[in-house]
């Protein structure tokens, strides 16, 4: 039981699964920022014998574009370690024969190259940010609407982020608009998915009680890695809120200043 | 009992309540385009010896503009006839000592002239169209999160309606988003809320089973108006759906293809 309990639990860890926005970094105008200290921790993650992975609902931009912008705030991670949804989505829309109608963002656009749009029989909602716009979402909504079962399929539930500017709306409010006006309910391609965080176990060979999720989403980030059998542990930085450690279901496994403090805890653990 | 099917019980009734768009005319370019035979219609209605009020969600214009709009399709309306949301919030909002900050479209604006919008500790939202931006919904997102508890009135929580070119979002599907990014749930004042209808009835002095509701939205209409005492009838004339006669819910009390053949039904019962 001892063993359970943060940060003693990271003796056991064989594998570190990191949220990216709110906890390598804040969104905002160019780049963002990182976040302080974070950099640093990345680096000292590869110094041990953890796995790491990056699990990201970033679906403003392909990945390649993504990881470029993280080298730019000095990060040095590879696209094959970027675990996001977009490719999820691309790989369901083939195997199911589905022909997408795509209300995204155009930088993630290049993600979806390689898909049939013609004649859409589905709808994929990723984080459109300014391209939610009415004619956008009505457009989405008539195709949906006027198939005999409506299939929306969403890439991820996020409430809302931190942008350097205040807080924007997540992709998830928009798919509640759409599942609203057509009686339907999304099927979500992303975190909290189970599905997706055990694509993410599979691809580091684990079990899930073998890795820790750092994020700075409660629900999202952490309750989605603990329903997976994983543990999480949630960062005060990003979208993180002071209520967040009173929420009525969701009790993160530990609660942390930000990822440099979460990386010397568990390291400390393993000398 | 007999008398209780359409459209016998149309023998006892005092009072018709109209539903607009949808009913009266279709939404579209400019003022859009009255439904065949709903002029002649209404004209009828008023030479009988039945009440007669208009109810609707429009939210897009104040009602000074929208009994313009439908002078200029034909209708002879007056203003007091008309029941919508906007001036029931104003209502509620002075009633409360609330300070709205208002996502709304422009053409409603003036119904909210008399009220104190400085400082806001609430959000009203409205069918603001166009203005649905990810800017506008972002910005009512960040008043009502920063509340202790979000407090969101909707004028009314319809999915969809019908325009000249084609399907477009209500307000009800924004509102979903609202309060799912910040975990409430708006009061919505409008269709289909009791409240609204027995203001409509109190103006005629009527008793309940004395009205009837005809409406082209089986849910919020019909269903709204029986929910009340009321019968409702729905026509087959704007966003009407032939699924909509086997609603697993709703059952309305009679349908017709459109205004005219309910009026000549009504009328017929009460030579």
């Amino acid at each position: 039981m001892a063993d359970k309990k943060w940060p003693d639990c990271a003796k056991n860890l064989k594998g570190v699964i990191l949220d990216m926005c709110g906890v390598l970094y804040d969104a905002g105008e160019g780049d963002g920022v990182a976040i302080p200290g974070s950099v640093e921790a990345v680096r000292k993650l590869r110094t041990s014998d953890l796995q790491l992975r990056f699990c990201t609902n970033e679906t403003q931009a392909s990945r390649e574009k993504f990881v470029a912008k993280l080298g730019r705030l000095g990060y040095d991670i590879s696209v094959s370690e970027v675990f996001s949804p977009a490719p999820a989505v691309v790989a369901v829309l083939k195997e199911r024969g589905l022909r997408p109608h795509l209300l995204v963002h155009d930088g993630v656009l290049p993600e979806f190259d390689t898909v049939d749009k013609s004649n859409p029989n589905c709808v994929v909602i990723g984080d459109a940010a300014e391209a939610f716009t009415y004619k956008n979402m009505n457009d989405a909504f008539n195709v949906l609407t006027w198939q005999k079962k409506p299939l929306l399929i969403s890439m991820g539930q996020g409430k809302y982020y931190k942008e350097t500017d205040g807080l924007k709306l997540d992709v998830g409010a928009y798919t509640k608009a759409l599942e609203y006006a057509t009686d339907s309910k999304a099927e979500v391609i992303g975190k909290p998915s189970p599905m997706f965080y055990q694509t993410v176990l599979t691809d580091m060979k684990l079990h899930s009680h073998e890795g820790l999720m750092i994020g700075d989403d409660l629900v999202s980030d952490v309750g989605g890695a603990q329903n997976c059998g994983m543990l999480g542990v949630q960062v005060r930085t990003g979208k993180y809120r002071p209520s967040d450690e009173n929420h009525p279901t969701v009790k993160a496994d530990g609660t942390v200043d930000n990822l440099a403090q979460a990386v010397d805890m568990i390291l400390s653990q393993r000398c």
